[in-house]
């Protein structure tokens, strides 16, 4: 191959942004300029949508109108109720049900006819998927279980609206705030392919619930976002083994497997989001005085990050290897973990695709065609 | 901005690819090797698919068993049926309606669990949902107007029973070879913005279902798909107008606005699928006996390429600005042009990700971060 062909665009850089940056060598990551472990301490995640939506924090009163307009835009039509009954029917998985639930939300959008390069509407649009994602996510996995889907409630937060519908009970201020923090550390990061996928689409004009489907579906990959289901289930492997870690580590790496949640393609240290996400999984486990999950992460990374010459040496544990025990230890179900992804970088995704807009160029790269050429048409028959 | 961002990817090569071949200073266009004007008059949708897919055109036997496959797959679910009338109650438009039917689909994929690695599995997935498009469309048409979806006939050719399940009537003979000569041109055409979607989204190895409802949210975009239909809105108006083509151009250049269906970012010269469509829309007019739409567009392309110093002066007539005439001949809605691009195009997106999966690298580009860095997280009532 060429050295002129960028294969996966590694090391390309296609657009200017101010909205996040990562520093792969000091495990750093910041949104606008803020480090993500003040945003996860300091801010909630609506703080942090209208600080990547808008450039700047927002004053108690900016928030309390940007929240309060989102969250009255929580619920969703009953045909959207009645598409995800049919495809829970059909065992639909989780990410597959978000893709057609957001993709179904245009034909209830109110200003269906704006003009595609009104960014204003844009930004209208995609705040009502941002409101909505939680609602299609949560009646999807009550549908499924036989339950009623919950209405929305627009006097909870909106890590806590999710919560509530998804469990029917309010939860604790801790899950609440778990929850928060887990959102405000997926909202952004960079482009990555997700966000990318969203970015090609808006390209081109075509509106939010396109760009945002889009994202969905590149989410979905196992390359991509379904990395930390992976983790929880490889912990759940481990724990039924009966092996000690360490032990449980050799087998896997000996059978030629790698340790889920490892290595990422920007990150030379550990991943900064997955020292936050540890710390809250050990408040968690001394609240819920379960620190079983836990010392399973905590005792692998230390195992791993010793000089074992295995071949994860020198690879550092990333946002999944720790998000998932956190999921877990708040009772969500393991396939939901993705699709909670999703409706954390769906904010990402719509800040990108409204500051590239701003100056858009319609992204198309060309392939180099390497086929013949000049190739005389035979008919059928004498083929 | 500094010289090595690539905004757009202008001429940034992603990938090698065996697939198509656009020279456009000679405005020529191959498909593994054979020029567009050739597999055009020389063979069929389900041959020129069968060649992208699988790098030779088929045999008769081949030919016959790809074909009947994918004919036995042409029937959707009710439960996909319901949701387009649910859409069509909601006045959808019918690509965001193709958008939602798609990602749908993949609750009745008969191989919901294969791996996503399995490259034959996704061939067999692709087939389906190409072998599907034409039953949403044609379906989603006839709900919206108040009459019942017919059932997709396996005896027909695909170009010929989208005909059919759309009007209720067997096409003509010339109907059916100008319309599957139109999915012809459409199948490929390089890394466009929905191609590429298509192949980001893939390269996470989500399933076909994510990458071709990606790609159809791409070509929804008025600066890629939709420019067909304003070709056709733009002839209607000059019809409507009762004036002279050269004066209708020069009033809209006038008003500060563009003719639709010139210019192309490849095509310096007139681009060839535009040739093609526009011998057939003169055949077609000659069968009709209204020649009206033939010298609308010919009498327009005539006076902008002589150079009349119009902003035009050097821009050459590109596919759509013959597709929408003969669209319109054939009797199909105007809002149909864009999605039976789609139908066409999805067998190039699948054809991509076929390609581009068999030596996989996850596409992720780099954003250069130029917002502020070190910032100082102020409480939010301190702000």
């Amino acid at each position: 191959m060429p050295d002129d062909i960028s294969k996966g665009l590694e090391g390309v850089t296609v657009a200017e942004s101010e909205l996040s940056a990562i520093d792969g060598d000091a495990g750093r990551l910041i949104y606008r300029g803020y480090d993500i472990d003040d945003l996860a301490e300091g801010a909630t995640y609506e703080e942090v949508l209208y600080l990547l939506w808008n450039g700047e924090l927002p004053t108690r009163d900016e928030l309390a109108e940007f929240a309060d307009a989102m969250a009255t835009e929580r619920a969703i039509d009953d045909t959207v109720i009645d598409t995800l009954t049919a495809l829970a029917g059909a065992d639909e998985r989780p990410m597959a049900a978000l893709r057609t639930g957001v993709s179904m939300l245009s034909g209830g959008e109110p200003e269906p006819d704006v003009n595609p390069r009104d960014l204003d509407a844009a930004r209208r649009k995609g705040r009502r998927i941002v409101a909505k994602i939680p609602t299609i996510l949560a009646a999807y996995d009550r549908i499924r279980q036989g339950e009623e889907p919950l209405d929305p409630r627009e006097d909870l937060s909106y890590a806590g609206n999710f919560l509530y519908m998804l469990t029917g009970e309010e939860p604790t201020e801790v899950a609440e705030e778990t929850f928060d923090m887990a959102l405000i550390l997926h909202a952004d990061h960079g482009l990555n392919a997700s966000t990318f996928t969203s970015m090609v689409i808006a390209s081109t004009f075509a509106d939010v619930y396109s760009s945002v489907t889009g994202g969905i579906g590149a989410l979905s990959g196992p390359l991509h976002g379904g990395a930390n289901q992976d983790v929880m289930e490889a912990l759940l492997d481990l724990d039924e083994s009966g092996k000690e870690p360490r032990e449980w580590v050799d087998d896997l790496v000996a059978q030629g497997e790698r340790v889920p949640g490892w290595g990422h393609r920007v990150y030379n240290v550990k991943d900064p989001r997955a020292h936050i996400l540890q710390n809250k999984l050990k408040h968690l486990s001394e609240e819920s005085g379960d620190d079983k999950w836990y010392n399973y992460t905590t005792s692998i990374e230390a195992y791993l990050t010793e000089d074992k010459g295995l071949p994860e040496k020198g690879i550092a544990p990333n946002v999944d290897f720790y998000s998932g025990s956190v999921y877990y230890e708040l009772g969500i179900p393991i396939d939901m973990y993705t699709p909670i992804f999703a409706m954390a970088r769906s904010g990402g995704w719509l800040a990108h695709i409204f500051e590239y807009q701003e100056d858009n160029r319609l992204i198309r790269p060309r392939g180099q065609y390497i086929g013949p050429k000049d190739l005389t048409l035979t008919p059928i028959d004498e083929r």
